[in-house]
């Protein structure tokens, strides 16, 4: 079926617990992963807990990439989730199996916006083309993509 | 089987068109449903796009809530990921439900971090007596919770 999105689910077991401890070291596997991934990074969180583990997320222009860590269990909960048709998801899922060293990884693909009761294929970016060709999009719409324009965090890149 | 982690994946159709393009009431709505969950909020990063839609993330100190909207197709992915027995996700899912008047909503609940073959349950806040009972934490831990330590991003609560 045609969807919106694809959502990468990532289980990251056997890890090395170091490396999941250290704030710098998960945002910058995470952030990499996003690049390898060709995603456009538009905001950035990263959290560290205390005694351990770390949350991040990071906003792409097409969807987000999120990881929580428990280095006491050596796992990882890593998400991708994209939109449309050029990223290149499953590298940064490899990426991100290589970086934490994860013995026992394992990977659930799922859709989301499953919204086209006929399978009808629905433009993530609206270009004005699509919108010609699509009778549920605002036809007053005129920009050619669907780009970052405001944001409440500042950003980092 | 017992997990670390509880994962909702929603999926809002027939959304209110105008509130899924608000910038400022995606953001109020997910903040308030983190708050009806009863999560502690650490980290809010929200992005709107141009022409339309928004992607939003807040990170709490049980894991994270996530959004991006479609307002082009009515629809939003929502995920709320949350860790520990005491949150209440549910309350969250019905609050988001009718505050985005979501005429077609579905959820699917999945486990993350399935990591004990045993099914023992593992402790996900470590204080000093999980850490008794658990060989497999560290048994120098000596903080009663994982509580926010630091953040890269400024707070915004």
């Amino acid at each position: 079926m045609y969807a919106l999105g694809t959502h990468l689910l990532i289980e990251l077991r056997e890890c090395n617990t170091k490396i999941l401890s250290s704030l710098k070291e998960v945002q910058n596997i995470l952030i990499s992963a996003a690049k390898v991934a060709e995603a456009t990074i538009v905001e950035v969180a990263f959290h560290e807990f205390n005694p351990f583990g770390i949350s991040g997320m990071v906003i792409i222009a097409e969807s987000h990439l999120s990881i929580h860590t428990w280095p006491e269990y050596k796992y990882a909960a890593v998400d991708i989730f994209t939109c449309g048709d050029t990223l290149k998801p499953d590298k940064a899922v490899a990426y991100l199996i290589e970086k934490f060293q994860s013995k026992n990884p394992s990977i659930v693909e799922l859709k989301r916006g499953i919204i086209s009761a006929s399978n009808k294929k629905l433009p993530h970016k609206v270009c004005k083309e699509d919108i010609r060709n699509s009778e549920s999009v605002s036809a007053d719409l005129e920009n050619e993509s669907r780009q970052p324009a405001f944001s409440i965090n500042q950003k980092f890149f």
